[in-house]
């Protein structure tokens, strides 16, 4: 028997921490899927996870990871050979670019820095320089996991209006949701990709497609093989609180008990404990004297940090370090940021004392990697999460 | 609280009653799925899962349930427009071709009588016929659980060969899979497709693809567009015991466990309990005077009987009846079959005595709902499964 | 890793098959027992368990099994050498005595033949002969667990009452308690003794005294030394939901889910469940040709059966054959009843399914032991719970 | 629902963090206490626990908390008006004095000013005087868990074999074993009480008597009322892995699992943990300015750290402030130390980075109440910690 002792701090931006409750129900035993136990469940789950993508259109739940429901999103709304607009945020901009192109679109990128997030202007210019409305869906992440950048969806929407352009707007947001701000209807979104392993506190497994009317009329002329994914089946049956196939039941069982806890929370609270947790996070780096990943303040992202070491030190050496003396998991930089940067997940279920405890052992990680580094982040922290709390019981009063 | 007391017998035919020391390993906290002991698990269960499946050869595992494997079996060896030869044993089959079909296949289906399995000379026939090779595959569910006929795998096979056809042959295992011997590697299956809910014993969301030496060749050439599924990707990462994107970490969790379990018990000992559990069901089935489903001895499935209602009573009230008052789930009759038809699962983590159990809900929900039977089924059941016991106990000596 | 397939059917007489929201509630987290979350927790049960005791009195719950709870219903009581009045109804009620005299107390056991119940005309006549008044407590067992017998408690507080006795009156529930109506104040009562693993459905671990007014004054004279049991300290602290040292944190927080169980059922439906589970093997049991070890129909137990085998035939090679073939274990004789009587524990959480499952493996395990009996007792049981099924239909019309 | 988000940090000295395995290990099924299984499980642990009292003396487990074995561990060994030697280390040593008096024992109590462990000079003094040998047992606590106070065993023997004096020496070791080396065989102690909620890092509901033979010589002579707590019907049944009444079954499964771990990670690993979790908190505690009960450096507790507030602010209100802010719980002063001092659990199931959590969420309450302290006491933890991991690191080259 190996062990180490205490609790693992998982604090790679997804999967998080999930928690104990959660554990639970999806620890208990399966329940047969055509039963009518089931079918409430179902009905439940279904509704209650709009509440989260904050849409009245249907959320379709796939048994699979986050990945399929990227697919999922495509072949249900284009065909073969179909132009599409991708913009390169980091690494999962770039993965879901090249599953299109895998797929036979035709992915047109926007280059990006990977320290900025999506500039709608230059998708409303290239939205209106084709003339031929030939672009058939515009694709963002809302917020890039590997940069920690939170792109701003509602400008992206606003630039394709002002365009006067039909392509559907598809959106990422696998490590947003649940801990960011999102409104798929509000916002105007055709397709709305989700997970579950992020700020919904569940393991990986289940995924989303938030899904508007328009998106549902373009399914019917897309012509992208399909069948696992397909929504139409799915949406049939699911007025009911069943599926076409297996379900994840013992996952949908967990599901139930996390939309409960965070309106049992309330969204808006979520909210803000994750932007309280990363502005602690920002003022503890910048103490340290580290660069921020992401250049724009205005698109910080509130549910991970990604960090820049000075050159010359490998943030890969610092996480096994961390790992190993902290029983703490760290995010690795991706592509291009492999060993430059290391990212730190603050979503999820977690408090205050769980961000600072993070970042003690980040600093103690840094001292024992010997890189230079001005001590006292974790006091800057705490005097930002104090200061804030005062203010906070001042304006209790 | 709403409450039912006891525990909920789950004889579906799948998904199955997850053993408590399965759920307990799904339960443990989500691991980081890039770290160190991520590793060690994928490791594991990647080269336990060939011992489950017969194989030396790639084991793909999908985070996602088994229509999603049904789905990459196809889109990984076909293109577009390809011929394949599909047998209609049951509702499963029916699934499979539809499926086929909307992904663009030419799916020629072999009818049936959702009575017997798979009619390997008329596969060899088929083939025989086919001078222009231009059939690309041969489809055929090993265990159709909509009806409980296992059909003959090695002999598809010798039919394939005899017709000298270059075929790709293609199984589902999903129902099988740890219940009945299963021999990809001997039967020369090119890819078998399974899943996690039935004889593994966990809950669904986890779907693996076996895949031979000439399937991975023929993927090379096969044009039908896949991402999420593609094989080469996840076989290649799968060396270190990694993933392509982010794995259903806690359901691996519980593979583990699952896989631990089956050996410990032997899959000798594994099989030959499903078969006793099956042959105590039949003698109690044919004793209260109803026709079993499949018509083939020969073909009798050990993972679950599904049982005829004579004309004029309803298998779904009787299903509901024993819900109600027996807390038993059971398995529905299936397109034709519905309401005509009900299935006992007898399969996964269970011993005689929740057979015996498990048949007196079913007699006595027989006469809570008027249909005529000869009592004393269960008693055939016990008289069989002593017996049986007492043969063993003689072997012993 | 060894491992045995299919769940244990834990059919001893207490500890009971531990539902699985129970074992949860037990797996969470352990609270800050001084803490306001344990205050309302602590207050819950407090308040919930009184209402399973049927009384308006305290009810003091100790962090030790129910050995415990019989020391302390003594030693608050009573004092060095005093007299009280036992009546032996089988091993745990002999048990007793014997811990009274380990005590230094002054035990007349009324002797029994362990098939019937407490005699209440035998013990009226003893208290009318003590003029004295000497005899300070009489104590009996409700539910002898080693036997079966269920005595009339209402029986003896008259008799007591009819002799003008001051004596008080203690009674041991450990396996009544939840499972046969029990009624505290109504019966007069002055100290009930209660366990956590029998009708509660709790692994062992709590234990219980109810306390009546006149057993709090009885203890303000009461000499025996006590300490860990004593009532005053507890009572004084369990006002606020507290207790004066560190309390079994995690079996209470599985109590509030257990009493939140039985209340969601209703304790009436409890108790006729267990009545038509106990009548149900009854009839098996005659029809098998075996005696019941209770002589008197009005006492049978509701809780466990005792079944008495022919001569010549050991129960304890029964229980072990049925152990190992079956995976169900049932109780043994004790006492001097050791190998000649095994015991059938049909309560807690279970349901009529449960009650015909483990009869079958009670059949198959008398054929599989070769003891002479006729076979069909399961039918016997099921044609009861059927017809029974069929009346409570027509009633509820 | 009502929700916290994040994990609670209990961290009042005991009951402590119990790790999942253990909750898992508790969470299974409750087995048959007379069964095959239970007696290998009971071998197991009544073996297992020695290795940790460091003993070849039998080890009575008792179904009971703590406070119950310190009640076995007089009421075995002596007889009512019994004169026995306590030492005043605190708020635990006086309750158990108080014991002693209730149970009828002459108790001579040692006083002390709470800041002190024992001093065996004294001991050694009284024993002296004691020309009779009237004196039948010396009583101390091992690790005070009201102060954060060691005491030296070791030396408390000597003192009492210098004098040349038959008493018995009785320890209590509730909040030291497992996390402060003790050694009930070197140190010739003849009655260790021990609890399981603490070190042992399971939910409280055990508790521990290690018993020499000295102290089983003794226990024939007593005669002070025993039965539930008696240790010689205990120590002949558990030879065989079996309990006289009812154990705490699902406890024991965790405390299998507990040794385990402890033995995985090692004991003096165990203790060198608590060490520098010890040690790093008091560095944090005298940079804030405060100052620690334990009033002498060599008597520091490696469990837990009493921190005394400056006059004039409330320990309790910040306590309070902390649990709602942070989420994390405290010891409270006790007696005399009401409101005045708080406590600091580091014992049982963590690592350095819940250390530092910790603080910081103690740092950040002070800076809430507005306590005046040195703001950077987390750093100088940290410093610690690290400089100490650097040396460690050094001296494994």
């Amino acid at each position: 028997m190996s062990y180490q002792p205490g609790r693992h701090f998982l604090q790679i931006p997804g999967p998080t921490n999930t928690p104990l409750p959660v554990l639970a129900a999806i620890a208990k035993p399966t329940i047969d899927h055509r039963g009518p136990e089931f079918g409430k469940l179902g009905l439940e789950v279904l509704s209650g996870i709009k509440t989260i993508f904050k849409t009245e259109s249907p959320v379709v739940i796939y048994p699979a990871s986050g990945t399929g429901a990227w697919e999922a999103a495509l072949v249900n709304t284009l065909s073969p050979g179909d132009r599409i607009l991708m913009v390169e945020t980091g690494w999962f901009s770039t993965l879901w670019s090249r599953m299109a192109k895998k797929l036979g679109l035709e992915a047109e990128v926007i280059p990006g820095d990977w320290r900025h997030g999506v500039d709608a202007a230059v998708i409303g210019a290239k939205l209106a320089e084709d003339k031929a409305k030939a672009i058939k869906a515009v694709c963002v992440v809302h917020n890039e996991t590997s940069t920690g950048v939170t792109s701003g969806v509602a400008a992206v929407r606003k630039a394709i209006d002002q365009a006067g352009h039909p392509a559907l707007l598809l959106v990422d947001t696998i490590s947003s949701l649940g801990s960011i701000d999102y409104r798929h209807d509000e916002w105007g979104v055709d397709v709305t990709v989700g997970g579950s392993q992020k700020g919904l506190m569940l393991p990986p497994g289940l995924s989303f497609n938030a899904v508007s009317d328009k998106a549902r009329a373009a399914a019917k002329a897309a012509t992208l093989p399909r069948s696992f994914f397909d929504w139409e089946e799915m949406i049939a049956i699911n007025g009911k609180g069943y599926f076409p196939y297996t379900p994840s039941t013992n996952l949908l069982q967990g599901l139930k008990v996390a939309i409960e806890m965070l309106h049992a929370e309330g969204l808006d609270n979520v909210f803000a404990r994750h932007d309280r947790a990363a502005e602690a996070t920002r003022r503890c780096v910048r103490h340290w004297g580290f660069e921020i990943q992401c250049a724009n303040a205005a698109e910080y992202s509130s549910a991970l940090t990604a960090v820049r070491l000075p050159e010359g030190h490998s943030a890969d050496a610092l996480r096994a370090t961390i790992l190993e003396r902290s029983n703490m998991s760290l995010g690795n930089g991706l592509g291009p940021l492999a060993d430059k940067v290391f990212r730190i997940g603050h979503l999820g279920d977690f408090h205050e004392l769980m961000v600072t405890g993070v970042l003690t052992g980040v600093e103690m990680g840094l001292a024992a990697c010997g890189i230079p580094h001005k001590p006292g982040g974790v006091q800057a922290a705490m005097d930002y999460l104090g200061g804030n709390a005062a203010r906070m019981a001042q304006a209790a009063e």
